[in-house]
């Protein structure tokens, strides 16, 4: 039996989400806590892998798992192994060929940048936090030129596994509220660190480093010493994977 | 000359505000980092004790120093100080005899239940995880019932140093959103664990253990065993002190 799962995590004592050796993952941590509860080994497939300290709101993985198991059984059994920045939200069962990565038509990520002096106390873990003004008009206008279909190159990490690089956004806006700016991308897919490689070069937009109308050229030149700086991991979370079902 | 200081703090890793032998708190925290920057021993007057585990979204508190100190040079410095769980947010020059525990008029307290059956990762520092159903809208109706002038010594732990018991609360409400309960009382003033108290009684309420038309007899009675539980530090927050300034 297949079955879907969704998680969120608090990234910030993780190596990412992906299993390696020597390093602590969220994967590992759900994947052993599954197996106590199923009484089989389990293995994960995640909707995406994200970086050490990248966060994620609405997670979705998928396992096989010899027999029919409840959902709040599950979930139950799950969460109370598990530490509590990971929690199982959800686990039913789904068709035999869904896979949480490869069938994900969308996935929306948002990352915040804490705007305060002093930097919040709470939101510590959860956002970049940026003292130095922004203007942030000049970053709304920066952000609508991600929307559409574009080769993403110049905002990608080396170490990717992707062989294309045009991908297609469909949101792409800055809210302010409260010293907390949010940005909220949605795409089919994203490249190696795009979203924190967009942010960054946001910010530099908003610092004046980077002219708004500037990012089409960027875009087109597909050279990545073009954007800006890559922003810190703990300002971004995965939001949601959209899936045709 | 007097300054008033206005903080945040994130209070898991303490053990409340108020200074005690062998044990972190806030206000070890912040005397020792005013005194750095100062370069003068530094004595806080705060507006509450909070309890260990409790927070603060807006703490006013006042010292004493020699010389005249710009605002924003204090918060750099004494933020750069402290860790990041609590930072200053101001530090202006006020009156000679402004003193931020005994003129404070009024305060408002947030107390968050987590109703969610997993616990949400990213507030578990902030919330009463609570997973078994509560009858929320008993749970309003018995609100409002401690608005006004009441002798609270029902809701009073042992161990306070209160004098008389009689305090009148100008706010009392419960809101709900995406499974968390935001319980918002004001007041002249709270007796010790007066707050915890009220949010414990609020939940046997939405549990069934009491029902909310009891609440003015348990007030009259003024004996605690008629209330609820104390409910967890971790769900409280101090969000505002107000002054006639």
């Amino acid at each position: 039996m297949n079955y879907k799962l969704q998680l969120m995590y608090d990234g910030t004592a993780y190596a990412g989400w992906q299993k390696q050796n020597n390093a602590i993952t969220i994967q590992d941590q759900v994947e052993k806590a599954l197996a106590v509860i199923l009484r089989q080994p389990v293995s994960l497939v995640g909707v995406s892998r994200t970086d050490a300290g990248v966060h994620a709101a609405d997670y979705t993985a998928n396992f096989h798992a010899e027999g029919l198991f409840d959902a709040k059984k599950i979930c139950r059994g799950v969460n109370a192994l598990l530490p509590p920045d990971i929690r199982i939200m959800d686990a039913i069962p789904c068709s035999d060929n869904f896979n949480a990565r490869f069938d994900a038509i969308k996935k929306t990520y948002v990352y915040r940048i804490d705007c305060s002096s002093y930097g919040n106390a709470f939101y510590r873990n959860f956002v970049w936090h940026h003292p130095i003004p922004l203007d942030v008009e000049s970053m709304k206008h920066a952000a609508g030129y991600f929307l559409g279909l574009h080769d993403f190159s110049a905002f990608m990490a080396q170490g990717g596994s992707s062989k294309t690089f045009t991908r297609e956004i469909m949101e792409s806006h800055l809210t302010e509220q409260n010293n907390i700016l949010e940005y909220h991308i949605t795409g089919n897919g994203f490249l190696y660190n795009m979203v924190r490689i967009i942010a960054g070069t946001l910010v530099w937009v908003g610092r004046g480093k980077i002219n708004p109308d500037d990012i089409p050229n960027i875009l087109e030149s597909k050279d990545r010493t073009h954007a800006g700086m890559t922003a810190p991991a703990k300002g971004l979370t995965l939001a949601k994977a959209y899936y045709n079902l």
